[in-house]
């Protein structure tokens, strides 16, 4: 709990090519995450929302029919239910990245 | 909803010393504030965490019995019902500050 240095944080190992580090409180998670170069998710839906601010290198996030390549310091915002993906292009992103805690 | 830019997003008065621009969903209500020099908030709490990242200048930031000056890629989270308090110093502080939406 309190307060993180991105310029410094350790991250641990979450699944292969993402590196994070992970904080929960009762009703948020809030995820520092490097992601490795030429990574793709799996477009998905949840029904809470979820947003997030690019802190190095870029990555295109996609919501809905909407795509877009994020850099240092662009933001996103996914609306509860909306399908979203995310890709990484030749580098590394890291961001940061604010859900509703589940369960 | 969507992808903001940083760097540029325009900011309406919020209330004196604070300019932001709000993004809501279902469940998260997501928030840039750019806070003037020498502003101070009233210690509070509420129950539903709040977190954030300084995007430029620097904020105090107090948690609990806990203070920290925090700059450029910093961040914070804020526990529900922890009382916390913010203070601003001879710059100007940007925040992505994210909460539970209300209400």
């Amino acid at each position: 709990m309190g307060f993180w240095d991105l310029k410094t944080l350790k991250l641990d190992e979450f699944r292969p090519g993402i590196r994070s580090k992970l904080e929960s409180g009762s009703n948020l998670t809030m995820a520092f995450m490097e992601i490795a170069p030429n990574k793709e998710g799996t477009a998905h839906d949840h029904p809470f929302d979820q947003c997030g601010v690019v802190i190095e290198g870029e990555i295109e996030m996609s919501i809905r029919e909407e795509k877009k390549l994020l850099r240092l310091m662009e933001t996103y915002f996914i609306p509860a239910g909306a399908k979203h993906n995310w890709k990484t292009m030749s580098s590394a992103a890291k961001i940061l990245d604010i859900v509703v805690k589940q369960g």
